[in-house]
């Protein structure tokens, strides 16, 4: 963060600053992560109410998606949320700068991935790519990631490896920027990677105001890895 | 948390714990604040893969609820989310035994908070109520906080207080309980909260299992507030 505030407060920089982004997408699937989308979604619609937004849901149809995997319905839990898309893969908007992909357990099923794979690999024109947890590996699949670093989730972090050798994966990081992809670790270090963004985009004084709106202490050094240890990938 | 487990660790406890709650409710209503409600949920989504827990997701109709306010589309923003109910007031079970109230720019809403006042007030029978951010706002408008230790939001609670001044509102604290109770302050003390409320009832290695799978790095003492500070509420 240090280097990008001293970039920008120079007087005379080499190129004018890009405009910032507007429209933001975000995938869904079933048995997504929870706070992956609702963690740096929350920030963003902070965000909306200082500066024009948009935001688009995609997933493979308009059906409502379930957070739902057999890890709680194999023990008797009925405990689940879904969240409605606001459009299609056939119906996505072809302008969309920014998108951002969750991970969670249905990660693992092959037929959803397998859709949300080919969509990434043929959506072009992305200013930014954000992915929360084991969503580096629904990346990874598409080849997006191929030669670049990328972080995921820790717990998860050997079969994420497996899904793509060719990534140059960062076993501890809680997240991981490599030109335009942003990569975090698992589950909440996506609230950390979206503050650290935002400050990126929209400098740091707009993220630490949402940050103190939100009463969330932000981890600002991407390095900050405790889970590394914890689930053992160092 | 020392002394809960203190307690639990005692051979001999003055009577036998009551068993762990499996029915767990949540409040919706328009303009909502999404991680008020995704915190708390994502964990317990977590918790609903090692125990069976069974969620109702309540509000007055079974219409998508939205995150939208004119905070957003007053600027020109296109930015929220939104979430199925699975039950209305009228078909709410009448055995949940936790509910969880969430906060956000809807609680000015006279109208649309009316309903969930009332709901509060004449809903018996739960061991306990968990408010998030200016979720304590409703609670305190239903008089089920009127002589008991509360807090909220911290840049909201100048408003907050003015809901009801027979509440004794905390202005520095991450959480506070009292009794069945707990009140956290605004949006990400909620996942502060529930780690602490799943530490007391099912125990704190379990609360912290959850949390290193979340990546979650916790605030376990509900005194440490530096937003109180920040807004000004000291």
């Amino acid at each position: 963060m240090s280097s990008s505030t001293s970039s920008k407060s120079q007087a005379q920089p080499l190129r004018p600053p890009l405009p910032t982004p507007t429209k933001i997408g975000i995938l869904l699937f079933p048995g997504f992560q929870l706070l992956d989308i609702c963690g740096p979604l929350d920030v963003l619609n902070l965000l909306s109410r200082l500066t024009p937004l948009h935001l688009t849901i995609l997933a493979p149809t308009l059906a409502p998606v379930t957070t739902n995997t057999f890890l709680s319905t194999s023990i008797g839990s009925d405990f689940a949320q879904s969240v409605l898309p606001t459009h299609t893969f056939a119906t996505a908007p072809d302008d969309l700068e920014v998108l951002i992909v969750p991970g969670g357990f249905g990660t693992r099923d092959e037929e959803s991935v397998g859709e949300l794979v080919r969509f990434l690999g043929e959506y072009a024109g992305l200013r930014w790519v954000l992915t929360v947890c084991t969503g580096s590996a629904i990346l990874a699949k598409s080849g997006v990631l191929d030669g670049r670093r990328a972080t995921s989730n820790k717990k998860a972090f050997a079969w994420v490896k497996a899904q793509n050798d060719k990534v140059d994966w960062v076993p501890k990081a809680r997240w991981v920027v490599d030109g335009k992809i942003w990569t975090s670790s698992g589950i909440a270090a996506g609230l950390d990677m979206i503050y650290a963004w935002i400050a990126e985009v929209w400098g740091e004084e707009t993220a630490q105001e949402l940050a103190d709106s939100g009463e969330y202490v932000r981890n600002k050094d991407p390095d900050d890895d405790q889970f590394a240890e914890r689930w053992g990938t160092v």
